[in-house]
């Protein structure tokens, strides 16, 4: 029910692409640690994080102007390649003496990486998220470290019924969680949407949208396995036909496992409103990652009692609303099979 | 010789009266997280704190005035004996929404708990411990946290040898050790007795019973397993035979597993002299915590290396004294046994 | 590749002779609590550090003038042989009540320890560091706890080649990797040799020697399996016949296993000259403590990575420099393998 295993042959976010530069990062992905950094023509790479001739990381060396990595141990130096090309107490480099390079692609302003076969990835697989960049929308971003395994926040993200509790005050309203939903199973995507007609402007949309009163408010939630997420939000006075008055949100959820039950929650948020507004900018920075820390901390409660409980076994009981979760513990199992 | 099952189908002491309120209270019992609260009519409840929905502690959520607990992820609403009675995403709530509710039982400013199968519990089993609530008496309790197994402590109570040694300075004086004690088995209770003649007054007795020079001592240790102990302590001028200037004292320990190798040791201390005075309920507040933290420190330091030189099979040598603490094992393994 | 198996036929050092003393010292070596102390007549003695009745530690009792230990529990007094000779419960004392006594022997500064058959221990296989107490040396000395397994500063000080990376700046400059070393391997002793001629000098040479320029450097790192290091180190101007400028030092690294994948790093320095000079001794102090760090957060770091990744089985590739760190190596592993 709460298995520990990750398919590998899939796009993971490693990075905002702001986090990787000219400094050495060390950043454990899937229970591997990675380097990340860019060449100097601005290329993200990312290495196995471990010479590989004494398990020194390679993120406590020094990064030369051409771009190779010096091991802080014992000088080996690394190519971008991940091939080394100097080994300083010996004249020859093996041809094995090389690390592991993961597939990388930056889109829209994040990092991807694939943790699995390299002859694999297909950058065409990566979900869309081009709000992030769209000079027609407005965004902020942030990053939290949870200390809970990364199934837990997966299906946070797939029952938003839970707005109306967790998140009350602020993006919760009374009779969320009992407006119907419909969830939809396509191409291997979960997808729960929640359309809220003549519902309660929470307190976050006044402060932030100026809406007011009672509002037609969307809410779609797609999940694209094994670890994305984008959250479209919509909303305007009830009953309004003017299109021109819709505020818009994207909110796109990274979540990658990083070290046993730990994970990495990469969360952005765009909107194509008050975009120039640099207030608005700050309300959302802190407000959304106010809202995003109390999923992670619900997270974190949990996994405190399935890790120490029964371990993985916990006796649950499922409700209607759990339907786009359950498919996305089916659609996670079958992407691990598939690896077996 | 160190097991760490307990026998499940027994009352523990789950708290102090004063912990519970009307905060919900989160507390590890035997391994199991419990959350516990008051109802409006002031009757203790205990839930498991894990919502069957998703694991949520329910101590996480809110009690309501109605005296139910609505989960604070997705609001499902329990009503005192466990049962749900309102899924907020879904009109109908299966007879399964329902989490364990522990028999509790309160008596003597005690809440008393049964982990095992409700219908075997029968608060006819709880051992008495009026004292703590008697006009005539006047009461003192704390609790400590302790990072070791439920055993050592239940042992360090059954031999106060210790006393002239890790409480030296305080109630410990010379020649304890080596006073002769009387066990006894009886009804399933273990009895240490040592009455001590003409023996040196310690200093903390000096100070709240006010006697000095030599006194007649009584010391008798009983434990009712699987975790509760009564010391029972009185003391008088050496030979004095006028009963009315004797001082007694009722030392209370509960001494209930949490998680893993960690206790609660749930304390009280009462006494029948100078009741009424604050100077010496002050003194006896800090001096039996003063005195119980040296047991914990000793039952920790002994944790330690049990835990990491030998785990649960370390070399002992047993004394005459630990006739008592040897039937207290022979009990509880007698108690785990039963229930297999 | 990375076994956790210690031989305990052999002698570890302890101590440095200046931490025993009349205060009880608790210390896990070889994942075995040992309590160490001084007798009056300053022979220093090692026991097991838990009494032998309910396993307290023997280092939280108390040490008397008559060189015994009380047991701070229940006051049980062990002679320095390890044999009680009281038990204050009872008159009589069983021949079994005693806690094992450790060989120790103490010579030129430092307190070696026998951790297995006391049969089996002959001092006169302690390899040799007269050098510490030598009046014609100066020597400080430090102690570093190391949160990774011992086999990795084992390996690290047997590869030289390190000094120019990792301690760049300090005893480091560049083309010491480079330059050839000669390993053999004689009497069970790995011995790495590393003669430098006209090699810059290193500006910690340049503070404590006075010298700068190109020099003669000499480098001969020597490994006493299972547990012990000296690095011969001398400098002179390049090409200089003139003896009476040639500075020497000798770096003695006693490695010794705690618990779990911790280790106890006990170091000492000594040189032949500027012996009365205080501010070369503070100089020293500091320097080779601020190398040594980086020696212990370099195998911290290695640590965290064969811990978290593919525990005891990275995938690694020796260069040529490594022969002795190999051969350290099969000899340990031949250490370990006869004693089964």
């Amino acid at each position: 029910m709460y298995p520990k295993k990750y398919p590998r042959n899939q796009w993971y976010v490693a990075a905002h692409s702001e986090d990787v530069g000219r400094q050495l990062l060390s950043r454990w992905l899937l229970d591997e640690p990675v380097c990340l950094y860019r060449t100097s023509e601005n290329a993200p790479v990312a290495l196995a994080d471990r010479c590989i001739h004494r398990q020194m990381p390679l993120s406590k060396g020094r990064l030369g102007d051409d771009d190779t990595i010096e091991c802080g141990y014992h000088g080996t130096v690394y190519r971008t390649d991940g091939q080394a090309e100097r080994i300083p107490s010996q004249p020859n480099v093996p041809r094995a003496c090389r690390v592991h390079r993961f597939p990388l692609f930056e889109k829209w302003g994040l990092v991807w990486i694939w943790m699995g076969k390299p002859e694999l990835a297909d950058p065409a697989r990566i979900p869309g998220h081009h709000w992030l960049t769209d000079p027609g929308w407005a965004t902020v971003r942030g990053t939290l470290p949870m200390k809970a395994r990364a199934q837990l926040l997966n299906e946070n993200l797939l029952d938003l019924s839970h707005l109306e509790f967790l998140h009350a005050g602020s993006i919760g309203t009374a009779k969320i969680a009992k407006t119907p939903i419909t969830t939809d199973f396509d191409d291997g995507v979960v997808r729960v949407s929640r359309p809220m007609y003549s519902i309660d402007c929470p307190p976050f949309f006044t402060k932030t949208m100026g809406l007011s009163g009672v509002i037609d408010r969307g809410q779609v939630a797609e999940f694209f396995p094994p670890a994305f997420h984008i959250t479209h939000v919509s909303a305007k006075p009830a009953g309004d036909l003017d299109e021109s008055r819709k505020c818009e949100q994207k909110a796109i959820h990274c979540v990658t496992p990083a070290r046993g039950n730990t994970t990495h929650y990469f969360w952005c948020h765009a909107r194509n409103y008050k975009i120039d507004d640099p207030e608005i900018n700050a309300l959302m920075q802190h407000g959304m990652e106010m809202v995003f820390k109390q999923d992670v901390e619900a997270s974190e409660a949990i996994e405190e009692i399935i890790s120490n409980y029964e371990p993985d076994h916990p006796i649950e009981l499922n409700f209607k609303v759990d339907a786009g979760a359950l498919q996305a513990r089916r659609l996670m199992d079958q992407l691990v099979a598939a690896e077996q």
